[in-house]
């Protein structure tokens, strides 16, 4: 059994092994750059350790579920040049640090680097592995559509907002899992609970980051505090105020959400104000730790031994109340 | 034996009748939008003559020789993006209906979509054709940012571009032609004799579209006749004429190719004139017909009955002097 931070380690040597056509060192220096920024390789050891619950031996998926970081990665470097972001885990985004052209180009570079990771895979898992993973890749796709199509919206629901955080973040988290599950010859059914406990914790993760986003520490999580309230972005924090909100202060907040104005202090305060009155953060966090009782509900119906889940469980744990 | 029509007929419905997952429709319309543009849908029909080299039935490579013109129009979105592009096959460009971040994302998603079509491969086939299509995805985004490099370089030699050409168009047309022979359990031979051919083809369709883009009829062609001239774009055209040029002529015709003059017709006609001084137009030509000959040459190494090879002999013929 491998903890955390050894399959990590794993995922962090494969990614500095990987072999590129190096033609263009151009085209691949910013390839290099995102994959070296580092971060928690969430998807690819969240597989690992689905792996790891049916067998000793992960060797064999190595590769291929290194496929999902490199993947997670492009999305984030196309994303950030959607969003216009200027910064990523406290380094300046690939479109910043060189310009569109070559962010959109390394970017797309990065998917079929992708592909080469899932070609790693046996020849008879491939086809089901794949299919499961570019499934999500196309899930995702959709998810940052409706993100961008949620920035001109005033109102988003709940259901909306959180279909979108399901398309965008924790469908690839759900299909990470299931991958690994795949390589243990995990059975249908435990594949499928797998699949559940993922997007569960997917979710969950995504609301928590939310609430970092606004109540985080800037020295850990490398963002802007406040930065999705500067640019108008439709989060849990801003869609549940929204939901619960008197009219009075409903409008408020849509008038100051929406507003351009320069003094960024002032909005982030301003909004930070009307969630605080509503204890949004409180709810919000409720609610991610919801999620994250329905992931190990999920886990619980994969039969296994226990002690062999621990890995899972320990992760799902460390997403609780998560801004350290 | 189908016939370059009845093939093309054939892909054209396959891209009607593709499934998308429709969950938002903003996101596919675009995808919908380049693939309804026509096209001679060269890389899938070429694949599936290549299939018909050696098989009567050819039915079970149509949906994933399909992700080759999926794949082909991904690039061609992109593309614009980056050049600039506002016009593409006489229509307006993704981004220039939509907007930057519809074209990248609507981009993205057409990549995941061409995997969705690989992934209809029958199972014993996927990873090698799909392998072979993959290492040409790489080769083209390889190919894209040369061609980016270069527009910058004043001086490219004939050997860069032609390097340049050969991943950014030849080798996608050399990977369609081989996996249409994997599919018709061709032998490794004859799978690379097949590549060749499809190789030199695409340098042959390369100096030709070059040489249209500034001799070419916009009524047939469907771009502005000139457009690599005003965007000072390097073609053969331009590397020839800078190889065989007087020093002076050579001068001439660095200063006016980079100069960003918004008299175009004057810049067009001032290039034209040194290379028909030059007899451009003559040269590039014969290069184009000698890769055509290489690939008949190609050609003749599969040893298949000759009357089975005619479809893809008389696909070569038709891109000689093409400009009808």
């Amino acid at each position: 059994m491998y903890n955390q931070s050894g399959l990590k380690r794993i995922i962090n040597t494969a990614l500095v092994n990987l072999s590129y056509n190096t033609e263009s060192e151009k085209l691949i220096d910013p390839v290099k750059y995102v994959l070296s920024m580092g971060g928690k390789r969430l998807r690819p050891v969240l597989a690992l350790m689905a792996y790891n619950l049916f067998s000793d031996t992960i060797d064999d998926a190595v590769m291929p579920v290194t496929g999902l970081e490199i993947f997670h990665n492009f999305t984030l470097v196309h994303d950030d040049i959607m969003d216009k972001a200027t910064v990523r885990r406290g380094f300046p985004t690939v479109h910043n640090k060189w310009n569109f052209n070559q962010a959109i180009l390394s970017g797309d570079v990065m998917t079929f680097i992708t592909n080469e990771c899932f070609l790693q895979s046996p020849s008879h898992l491939l086809q089901k592995v794949f299919r499961v993973f570019n499934k999500a890749a196309i899930e995702v796709c959709i998810g940052q559509q409706l993100d961008m199509d949620f920035e001109k919206a005033v109102v988003v629901s709940h259901e909306e907002y959180l279909r979108m955080i399901e398309l965008k973040t924790a469908v690839l988290i759900a299909a990470s899992v299931k991958i690994g599950a795949m390589f243990g010859s995990a059975d249908e059914k435990e594949a499928e609970a797998l699949y559940e406990y993922g997007r569960n914790l997917g979710l969950a993760f995504q609301i928590q980051d939310d609430i970092l986003d606004t109540y985080g520490d800037i020295k850990v999580f490398g963002k802007t505090s406040g930065g999705d309230i500067i640019a108008g972005k439709k989060t849990m924090l801003y869609v549940k105020a929204s939901e619960i909100a008197s009219p009075e202060q409903k409008k408020k907040l849509h008038d100051i959400y929406s507003s351009e104005t320069a003094d960024h202090s002032a909005k982030i305060k301003s909004v930070t104000e009307i969630y605080d009155q509503l204890n949004i953060k409180n709810i919000s966090e409720n609610l991610s730790n919801d999620y994250l009782r329905t992931a190990l509900y999920s886990l619980e119906k994969v039969s296994v031994q226990q002690e062999r889940k621990a890995e899972l469980i320990l992760m799902t744990g460390s997403l609780e109340g998560r801004d350290h």
